[in-house]
């Protein structure tokens, strides 16, 4: 078997594994019990948010733990009352939040990269939060947060000096980021940042949103009060020091992935013959998009699964439903080409061989594709 | 270490976690994703829904899956416009709840169960929810869900000859049920139930929602649009399979459990000789209130903790902010005896040999304290 579609789920690492397994069966304790095995637990899992909080260059009472990025996303903007700018390219856990918030979608180049010029056209004073993905989970285009980052500042600062009271937020999904990338919330300019455990071979079922001191939230859930108000209910103690291990070892990894992915990509490239690429730059090493023009992308998933290899069309929950990739189109490629399009994302499963053979078999099973098709 | 606090926390079980163990490490597969060893995955979590749904006499699809009991509490109102009854016991994860629909709540008798009629005469025409919780989680009294049902039925169809459009709709917490009670939502009569899999010797992070065909819910998160819109976020497969299973083992053990608990309690009872206990009749057997007019009960804990007995003064998430137990001033205790009240409740951890010495050691503290209150 040779999965490349880490994008959509990773496995949990036998470290992660280990590290929580102790908190399911002995350190069971509800954290918010006097007695002192409890208070251990309790601490440990605090100082689990410290490590995953660090990795990011923030402090545990920064983060709320939630069930997952799609949480967190949507917490992102439980505190504004409307002007809600978002990149088109976002995945639906952004979309459609934004979308209640009657948001309005800003344009990405042909390569991917937000249009500066059509976000700088879009703020208004009306404006309360702009959402930009650091990663994009089909295309794996890397976003300039630092640089929109900026942009804020600036309007922040153009606000202050003429009075307007409303606030301005910059919210980044940072859900397929942490295995390569060096985020840093400070670096970034971002007030809230979403994080994905099951996206670092962490455990499903866990994410995080960053939160600045200054931000002020509205809870999705209330309750017993945890997470600081945010997000009641008894704290998942072993999904989070999973979590906290999980990116941990991404960060320990991090300079060596980087290395190892480039390789694989290139590799995987130099297999494919000259193949040209509808997005080539700005993209996370482990993301390669191939475009076939005129083969059935879903036809090719399936010959290449009968051949022990998995891709994906596209984002898992959009594939499942059978939408065509709005990422895809929003990068100007035409139906045909989407319809033909395979995303690949390499991860911790992968050797170089089996991405030299997943390459070799995508060749053959293209080519076998493309002469059934020409003699229909 | 006796550990008689299960209402807190349970530890997940051997056979949960060996059965979720796989889900994190090979079958890690996104649910959504098109090749077969992912669809294999999302048929297994459909599986596992089945079963937890089935203990309760109802459909997989019936189910919610949430990271919770509190988000499913929360769920659960998450379609009225107001007209909120809650029982004044509930835990806060629906008294919080009710109140940001302006909620009332309904009176307990000294008993701990529901006044019927103080129910009745609160519901109006603008009445659309009311929640009463099937164990409460401090005192353990089982409320008469069915009763409720059956006058929940009346007004509906009231309302129906009436032509009163609005809805009423019947919810209950069975957070703390499953392990010694048959739950049957028919039965029952409620159109919402609450599950967590962290009181039934399941993982932590996860529970789910029992939402009957008719009522229309509004979704907290949105996104991916999985649990048919309601909940949407990466499915948590090993924490569904580890769900299902404790489940499972909740129902077959039922029986066993209920005798062995009322022997518990029996045992413990004898043992405390003759002890008066504030709540007698209507509670789950793994349950029992100590309350020790004039004594510091949080002193009785740290006390017992030294001699390695582990207890609770009142639910853990209240306790751990220090404010007085609500559900104990409902029923009619003074703030002295709240103040020197504990909550002990059994579990799998616990022997007979282990409640007998509990008991003896509780004797023992007690005593102790109550002489040096005495000689101060």
């Amino acid at each position: 078997m040779i999965y490349l579609d880490h994008a959509a789920a990773t496995p949990v690492s036998k470290k992660v594994f280990e590290a929580s397994g102790p908190y399911f069966l002995e350190e069971f304790f509800n954290p918010s019990s006097p007695y002192l095995p409890a208070k251990k637990v309790s601490k440990e899992y605090e100082e689990a948010k410290n490590v995953i909080a660090r990795a990011i260059g923030a402090k545990g009472s920064d983060l709320v733990i939630t069930a997952g990025a799609t949480e967190a996303n949507n917490l992102a903007m439980a505190g504004v009352s409307g002007g809600v700018l978002y990149l088109t390219t976002e995945h639906d856990s952004v979309r459609r939040v934004a979308e209640q918030y009657g948001g309005e979608a800003i344009k990405v180049l042909p390569s991917g990269l937000i249009d500066m010029e059509d976000l700088r056209g879009k703020i208004t004073d009306e404006t309360e939060l702009i959402s930009v993905s650091l990663v994009n989970n089909e295309i794996g285009v890397i976003q300039p947060i630092a640089e929109i980052g900026a942009l804020v500042r600036e309007v922040r600062m153009d606000r202050l000096r003429r009075g307007v009271k409303r606030q301005i937020l910059l919210h980044s999904d940072a859900s397929q980021a942490l295995n390569l990338l060096d985020v840093n919330v400070a670096r970034l300019g971002v007030d809230l940042l979403t994080l994905n455990a099951a996206k670092v071979y962490g455990p499903k079922g866990v994410g995080a949103l960053y939160v600045s001191h200054e931000v002020r939230l509205n809870p999705l859930t209330v309750g017993g009060g945890q997470e600081n108000g945010l997000r009641s209910g008894t704290e998942n103690v072993p999904g989070v020091i999973g979590f906290a291990k999980a990116v941990s070892l991404a960060k320990e990894h991090l300079n060596g992935n980087r290395k190892k992915y480039a390789e694989f990509k290139k590799v995987f490239l130099d297999e494919l013959q000259g193949y040209e690429l509808p997005v080539k730059k700005h993209m996370l090493d482990n993301f390669v998009v191939l475009c076939y023009n005129g083969i059935d992308a879903e036809r090719l998933v399936f010959l290449l699964e009968e051949k022990g290899v998995y891709v994906a069309t596209g984002a898992a929950c959009a594939a499942s439903k059978g939408v065509r990739s709005h990422v895809l189109a929003a990068i100007g490629l035409t139906d045909s080409e989407i319809a033909g399009s395979l995303r690949i994302s390499f991860g911790e499963t992968n050797t170089k061989e089996q991405i030299i053979e997943a390459a070799r078999i995508i060749n053959e099973v293209v080519r076998a594709e493309r002469e059934r098709v020409a003699h229909e």
